[in-house]
């Protein structure tokens, strides 16, 4: 415990071990891990191991692949976030987002398609980490995720229909497969759309067992009470591999009595271990040889699309639970990306973080990220020994198990607040959704960010602009312009017309205008030339035109492009006696006193000479010139 | 000229009026019209006409299309910007860009596909009007039109390489044409080249004619002396036309001397005036009849980017002459729209301003936008009886005039000022130039746009977060952080993380937290729950987090998504209260006070009832409470 301690003061000093603490977070909680821990850690990561079984199975089925490739993929998933996952509920693996994202680009083609994917899913992911392109992650608002999560669950479950009917029709895409669902709702298979929809009662009923309370309120629960509740959590918790279980003990039943089972099953899965090597750089079809740069082309769109999907879904369930603990969109980019080469090594499809299991992974306990070796270690042991029988695996429950997970994603609940807080973010909400449901996941999230970046981007464009006649201590008259944005480039012709406009009214024509530069945090080269064509019409016209307190780097920027016909002031004092004076004579002040700000500074003014040394004795000074002036 | 301001009086009230008056803007400046303008219009407008007639014969070769297309595209669009032009300087015509555009998008294919290009884009760009797209402009910054100008000045005048040498090549693309030319110019023709450089010396000896002063600087030049200058003037302003018709006099006269003309000439070009009729919306090509569906998908991306590209032009030209007036970018798409649908009807390519006609406009002293009336009268006329000649006009000549006019549009000056003023600037200016040039214009535009975007959107993903420690004039000490954004959700995870950091830090973790929201304009659903979680953990570890100073459109943003949890204050009064009593009391005071904000108040504290009726008292009394809680 010493040592650890030592270990976390050095750190402090020294950078770069805390970077690579930030790094391999492992490092961090290893330390401290202990015997508690250990247990419920186990106990989480059994029960994700039984979920993710049946899981993988069927994901691997809509991703069109052999099923073993789904079991395949998710233990390196799960044992290498235990090394550098930073939040302890995520389990990475096959997802049934991945799966259709891997289906769409990967249709048709052989398995090594899927694996090469998965390969550049995570190179990619890793140069993202590096390009710090984390930050576009925060681009992804939450209207577009509730949007995103809310159409893929849909999508998943309309998916699972065919299963759950026991149709063998092929369709892609979402209004395809309910319309190939409809016409061929006469084909449906008594015996699989019956365990389906029992599946699925009982499903629903055994989620609810853990929320019954045995005691009443207030109540102390006896110790039988207790064993019983404990049981009841168990039994709800490992509900899905239950029905899997039971629903395979029924077909093996019929199968092996003779008359064949009258379920669609899974059929063989491959015994055994996937080869540990390098993905497929080249592969064959139909006896030719397809080259590395063929297989990229093929993929298309899907090299770059797969690692942001599998990236966004991924920070977003990690925000979901990490409740106010900070994501780091770099730790988790880096992470997935190792999940993926290193997956890919063992034969893996494009994987990501599991919403479903995350949350069965939370509702378990899991204390550390340490689950995950627990479920990982459970699937290579179900890979070398429990294959055989995973052919008994009716389909029909293992669509009952999906939609299950997936119908309880969809996030209506989240529309009331939204209403309550911000209706405009029911817009890029309602597009994402339908878009996705339409014309595809990726088009959907992007039509929603780039609404969200039209409202983003509006206040930048037409900025609120505030117009206020008013009166200097000296009783000079002004006309103040507060534009409600910084200065640039899309505002620039909006904040150069209403300053323009408010100079040139009816009766404020010979009023100088002062622009407050309260709001303007920045200026670009657009906006310094606007300003500085905006200030020529004024010395056009004799008409003063001032900006009131801008920031420095502001003024560097203006003064720029504008020369020193950019005229500033910083202190109520010296606008009041640049309105006072004669323009000329006020800019020869305000030069003066600015060349020598950061030292005692002279002010010369034609009468009097005034050495001061602070902004304050400025300002004190500036009021004396004015009462002079205003006396004489 | 009363009639004529008892109508401008009386636009004053009706606006429906005053609309017609912006969208059609000769009712504005025609009653004012006099002979003095009328003069310097029509020497202008027949200057530009004599600009227009060789460049237009030139674009039209550039564009793929036989030369009476050119004449055909430049009157129509003179005339209409006399009616709904904005811009007196702008003239609208063929120009190298459109013609550019034209040829990559109808490269091979027959007029009929330029025309209906036109159409097209006279119909989005009223389309763009009518949606208010005029907005889009905005957000094409300085940095991104130098790029761009740059660019296509460069492109241009290597496009002429070929002419300028007598080149029989064909090429497409900057790379390309530069490959040609210098791989084939052992084939330059002797008598073409040296027309050409004869020429382009020529030209820019004459373009610096009009600045030679015949007397010198104070002294008052002699009638003689102002005769000469103004025959310079007009010879230096019409060097364009004279240098075309010398060459092609030459030309004539080798070419009828028997022994044939060394140069190659424009050959013949198609007397008389266009038929007016509908654009072509079908078409023969090898025999079969072209769709316009099929018409539409042969032009692809054109039909998107032309009209874009063309009010861009326009709009970037409109805002150089103004220099300071403002652009009405709705009225130049709308007056863009007109000429191209009139132009498509006579036969016309896409249209747009002419930045080098513009200029000539400029120079020659053009008073309104009638100039554009004799323009196209003189356009007429030459159709109807010049064409014969037009034959002879050496391609060389054309080409020389060409380069002379785009060298001068490359804008390297602009870099100095861009440097002094924001150096960061450079970069989409640079990636605009370099991208225009390697790979096309509309992708050189479009990654210019999206870096600029890009830097527009980082102060909004990352804020500045300023935090101090603070004390209220009760001596409570509390950390005062104030970002410098608004709060929408690319910036939410940053801000929380920032308050969150500034709350955990060592000595300052039993201090509550004030966020100030002087900079936060606005908020949105995503931000609002990321608050929300932030409050939640502060309540959780039972340490202060208050919003000071929030707009009204915030809170309720705020509350709707965070409900009472939401706590803020509106002085330094409430403030310092706030975090002298306990968390309980204060919420209590500041509910009471919220309650009945609008009416005499009553501020219900366990000891002393006071009833106010303005905030200046409430906090009077605030700060009596606060003395009366530190005596006691």
């Amino acid at each position: 415990m010493k040592l650890n301690e030592r270990w976390k003061d050095r750190s402090v000093r020294n950078s770069a071990t805390k970077f690579i603490l930030k790094r391999i977070p492992i490092l961090s909680w290893l330390p401290k891990y202990n015997t508690e821990k250990m247990m419920s850690d186990a106990i989480a990561g059994i029960t994700v191991g039984l979920t993710v079984m049946p899981q993988a199975l069927a994901y691997a089925t809509l991703a069109g692949l052999e099923p073993q490739y789904g079991l395949y993929s998710a233990f390196m998933g799960a044992i290498v976030y235990v090394f550098l996952g930073s939040c302890k509920e995520i389990t990475i693996g096959p997802t049934a987002l991945m799966a259709l994202m891997t289906h769409q680009y990967v249709q048709g083609r052989s398995v090594d398609f899927a694996i090469l994917l998965a390969f550049l899913t995570g190179c990619l992911q890793l140069l993202m980490a590096c390009l710090r392109l984390g930050v576009l992650i925060d681009f992804i608002s939450v209207p577009v995720t509730v949007g995103f999560t809310s159409a893929t669950s849909v999508i998943i479950a309309v998916s699972q229909l065919k299963g759950l009917l026991g149709l063998k029709v092929s369709s892609s895409g979402f209004l395809d497969t309910i319309i190939k669902v409809i016409t061929h709702i006469g084909d449906t298979r008594v015996w699989d759309a019956g365990m389906s929809f029992s599946c699925i009662t009982i499903l629903l009923i055994l989620r609810k067992l853990k929320d019954i309370k045995l005691c009443k309120e207030g109540q102390k629960p006896t110790e039988r009470q207790k064993t019983l509740m404990k049981v009841m959590w168990l039994i709800s918790t490992a509900r899905n591999a239950i029905i899997v279980i039971a629903c395979s003990a029924v077909a093996y039943k019929l199968e092996t009595s003779g008359s064949g089972s009258p379920f669609i099953l899974t059929g063989p899965v491959k015994s055994g271990l996937p080869s540990f090597s390098f993905p497929p750089f080249s592969t064959q079809v139909n006896n030719s040889t397809v080259s590395f740069i063929e297989m990229c082309g093929e993929l298309g769109y899907g090299i770059f699309l797969v690692p942001i999907i599998g990236v966004l879904g991924n920070v977003a369930i990690a925000k979901a639970f990490a409740s106010g603990d900070n994501i780091d969109a770099t730790q988790e980019l880096i992470t997935l990306g190792v999940c993926n080469i290193l997956g890919s090594c063992a034969s893996a499809m494009p994987v990501t973080g599991s919403f479903s299991r995350s949350a069965v992974n939370h509702a378990s306990g899991v204390k550390t990220p340490m689950g995950g070796l627990y479920t990982g270690i459970l699937i290579l042991l179900a890979l070398s020994l429990l294959t055989p029988y995973f052919y008994f695996i009716p389909k029909a429950s293992l669509a009952a198990v999906i939609i299950c997970a997936v119908i309880f994603m969809i996030e209506y609940e989240v529309v009331k607040p939204m209403w309550r807080s911000s209706r405009k973010d029911l817009i890029p909400t309602f597009v994402t959704f339908v878009l996705c449901l339409i014309i595809g996941v990726e088009y959907g999230i992007l039509a929603g960010v780039g609404i969200n970046l039209i409202f983003l981007l509006y206040p930048s464009a037409r900025p609120i602009i505030n117009v206020e006649k008013c009166v200097t201590v000296s009783g000079a008259e002004y006309l103040l312009v507060t534009p409600g944005n910084s200065l640039y480039f899309p505002a620039v012709d909006f904040i150069k017309q209403s300053v323009d406009r408010a100079g040139r009214k009816e009766g404020s024509s010979q009023l100088p205008v002062v622009v407050d530069c309260r709001y303007v945090l920045g200026a670009d080269f657009t906006a310094a030339k606007g300003i500085a064509a905006l200030i020529n019409e004024y010395n056009n016209r004799k008409q003063g035109l001032y900006f009131y307190n801008p920031r420095c780097d502001v003024v560097s920027v203006l003064r720029g492009a504008c020369g020193e016909n950019f005229q500033y002031v910083s202190t109520h004092e010296e606008l009041s006696y640049l309105l006072y004076t004669s323009p000329d004579q006020s800019r020869q002040l305000l030069e003066v006193t600015r060349e020598n700000s950061t030292q005692p500074l002279t002010m010369n003014n034609s009468k009097l000479i005034h050495r001061v040394s602070s902004t304050h004795e400025l300002s004190e000074v500036t009021t004396t010139l004015l009462q002079h002036a205003a006396a004489s």
